[in-house]
């Protein structure tokens, strides 16, 4: 299980900073403020996560709560815009949190 | 308030780092497996909630909680040994996680 | 020389956060994608630096290397806009990157 | 090339992490310590890049550097134990510090 885990982890990390970078570009950055706030959020809690699974941390599940609270709030935002990145991006957040759900 | 938060979270990042190092040079560095694993877990936490405030994050009460829960297992673990940087590293968590318990 | 060394990266880190949060809510955030950027950057390795200090690292001279450039780049940035923040951020990443410098 | 270079980091925060767990399980942790110090190093370091890749910084080609050098110290520590972990990790260092010369 935790091979999958850390394969959406990974994922979910990639998709965020490239939601990041490409909402930069957009035309209108200002509506994308929050998602921009929240790809960023979401990448460095994922980070911290897979580096504490593969160190067999005692504060997976902790980690691992506020991990998909904040991968749900990436997904809700970026569900909103109509980007190829921001629909990746949301993608990929739902099946971190929902991996996270079973480390918890 | 937050002024203090921060301050307190840059406190703890310290101390947890100082006893990260200084129980790697202790005599019986196995005694200190857990303290060295849990010191590092609260630095990198509270690096990330520190951040997190200082940008306004949407994000802050779900990091304090986790950050308030790994700073009291760190508190638990450091405050069993003698030595003054574990105790240092004690108090400062213990204080450390009484400040995010404010931010949840 | 430690102590001002640990002030002046927790300094620029808040500075950078807080001109991140501030960019991200300016009229025109187009124009301050560079330094939402950069920002980003700066906080990030000003973070692992301040860590890799606190625990006597044997990699604090290459972190420092590495910090004194991106810090060196966000200040460029930042000191081409007006915006109170963008001065201010400015200001904290010169003086750091002059305190990373000292660490070579 | 920049999704072997994402994988060679990812590959390289795993090992790193691993190690850092087995090391604090070994029977004589004190011979360990400076491998303990450098897979956290290490890790830390590959998760900034691994982000930075995915945002397109341009900040890339300083944290690379930074990554090799750290990469090839950590190597050069874990292959002097004979701990499979410590050979799994050295390897993994040595590819992605392989990798990162490949940025700069």
């Amino acid at each position: 299980m935790d091979q999958t885990v850390q394969q959406q982890l990974t994922d979910c990390i990639l998709a965020c900073n490239h939601c990041f970078d490409a909402c930069l570009k957009e035309e209108h950055v200002g509506h994308m403020a929050n998602c921009i706030r929240l790809d960023r959020d979401c990448a460095d809690i994922c980070s911290l996560l897979l580096q504490a699974i593969a160190r067999n941390s005692s504060n997976v599940a902790v980690l691992a709560k506020a991990c998909q609270e904040i991968c749900e709030a990436c997904a809700a935002e970026c569900s909103k815009h109509d980007h190829d990145h921001c629909q990746a991006c949301a993608k990929a957040c739902t099946e971190c949190a929902e991996a996270c759900r079973q480390l918890i």
